[in-house]
């Protein structure tokens, strides 16, 4: 068992430590105006690569586009390139291939997940059908394929067709683990290593190739790994604190969906009989009821399992700062430093 | 209005000049034996990897492995590459790759189709479902794009991205004019050339490419884009001139899926208004009946519309074969024309 799930009094020495130390809240704001000039290019590339004449391409591009995600994923290929002084255009083909990957995955999610809502609007799916958003993600996934060969870079390329291949293998894993919450955190971790990390990885990684700085390679690369691990447990975290309104998507969605996630794998390993039948009532029968969302967020409280994810994800940006401590100092270093921090402290 | 759906004193008269001069039978046992050495690494790649420790992969990948197409497209690879005399692996990385593209197009096609079966066999979709064959689908494309990375051409590379992005976008456009039977000729021939053409034609470019012999990219792109566009034709024919038994899926599916193929586009333009209503019911309102498969086969044949496409097919192969003489004389340029004669007398 792992140091950041173990008994109440082990939990309660680690607050006490936290106590005496809390993290910096960090700030993605400096991330956002140090590559805002570049990411109006990757946001007009995003549109121009998604232009068709059959008109439910640029449709559905619009919407997702609009639909106005943070695109962290882009911000940090240009950051790491930009990092080691790159100025040519590569970082920004190779940011918009990053966020088209991510979109197309998210696409095919909600199709696999039968969403209604991403981020407070209506999927794709809903309104245009599942046929639509497969093929449409595909598309994508094809524009993402053709910018990376432009910049010409095989070691880019081997990044993202790893990375594409890691995905995908990750996406199969959760839905062969869905509903069932005997898969245990290994499984857990697995899926989010895939899913999240190993795109966060890729796009950290891109930097420092397409800035002809290999030396620096596996350092971002596994700054994004773990930037991504302590991303997405955050994000598992969020759903079941998360005000509605500010997450902009609805709390409650991955209890509905049936995902266990860490916070509800912790609190069914840790509840009583009873507690125990309502995650299996909730997650593997996927028979969710007024009120539920509400119960299982005190679940999740209660036990500490959310406490001790949010420690995960502390550990794992830990982690993340040190990779980044071996690149040289820089305004961009502390940018990408900070921007850990407000992985860990955001609300959406 | 194109030569080859002019009105019926015009199909008697190409109808003679055929009768006196029918084309080769063709033949496709040439081609399988003088790639079977290759073919058998090919298959050994296929198998390996899709080899996951996520049981549903190897699962999926072996139903469609053993659900025996001819895999014309990687023999296709295989023999443009022989055929300028390379003798490395890298033949065999991208025709594997071929073969993953196009099982991943047929996964999402089944899922956006809601097919039941494909060649006598329960589609996958219907065994494991539409998430996994929508996520099995992106995984086989992630290991397709791995495959074309270690080979290490961007020449390779920026074909196999052409093609990825051509597919998709025309998979999108025939879901747009699905059950449509008002889209038109231009509609259908803008669809196959990139569901089908696309891939052919990167098949045949990769091989020259792989060999190093980029000056006849563009002859044996061009060999295959055609080959491919009179292979879709006649499949498409075959749909409603098929045994059931030969063709090894059921005769008669495109009607079901309310496909506007060129059969059905012709006999609808040429029919009376009885025939037109009965094309509107089927296709655009997928109303369906016993004894209507029969009906509709009975339409395409009397109005000519099947011999007309396979006119249609028949000046795409005499393209093909017209590309391939630019290249220099070979058996295998023999086989590969012999090829082409194949797909227009072929029965499944």
């Amino acid at each position: 068992m792992s140091p950041h799930h173990g008994g109440p009094g082990k939990t309660n020495l680690v607050t006490a430590q936290l106590r005496e130390a809390p993290p910096p809240a960090g700030d993605i704001d400096r991330l956002i105006a140090s590559v805002a000039d570049r990411m109006a290019k990757v946001n007009a590339l995003i549109v121009s690569h998604a232009g068709s004449d059959v008109a439910m391409i640029p449709e559905i591009a619009d919407h997702l586009v609009s639909s106005g995600g943070k695109r962290i994923r882009p911000m940090l290929t240009l950051a790491t390139a930009a990092m080691f002084g790159y100025s040519g255009d590569g970082d920004v083909k190779l940011a918009t291939a990053v966020e088209y990957m991510h979109t197309a995955t998210l696409l095919h999610d909600d199709v696999v997940d039968e969403s209604g809502m991403r981020r407070g609007k209506p999927t794709a799916r809903l309104i245009w059908g599942n046929q639509a958003s497969v093929l449409v993600g595909d598309f994508l996934l094809g524009q993402a394929f053709k910018l990376m060969v432009e910049v010409g870079s095989l070691d880019a390329l081997d990044i993202f067709a790893r990375a594409a291949a890691t995905i995908s293998e990750g996406e199969v894993r959760q839905l062969a683990g869905a509903k069932n919450l005997s898969v245990g955190e290994g499984h857990y971790m697995a899926v989010i290593e895939a899913k999240t990390a190993a795109l966060f990885a890729a796009a950290t990684a891109a930097g420092p190739i397409v800035a002809g700085a290999p030396e620096h390679r596996a350092a971002l690369e596994s700054y994004g790994r773990h930037l991504g691990l302590a991303f997405q447990l955050i994000d598992d975290v969020l759903d079941y604190e998360g005000d509605a309104e500010q997450l902009g998507k609805n709390v409650g969605d991955d209890l509905r969906e049936g995902k266990a996630t860490l916070p509800v794998l912790l609190a069914y390993e840790r509840g009583n009989e009873a507690d125990r039948a309502f995650w299996r009532r909730c997650i593997e029968e996927g028979d969710v009821r007024d009120g539920d969302v509400q119960a299982a967020a005190r679940r999740v409280k209660d036990t500490g399992a959310l406490y001790d994810s949010r420690e995960r994800a502390r550990a794992f940006a830990q982690q993340s700062v040190k990779d980044l401590s071996t690149a040289p100092a820089s305004e961009m270093r502390d940018i990408l430093e900070s921007v850990v921090y407000f992985t860990l402290s955001r609300l959406n």
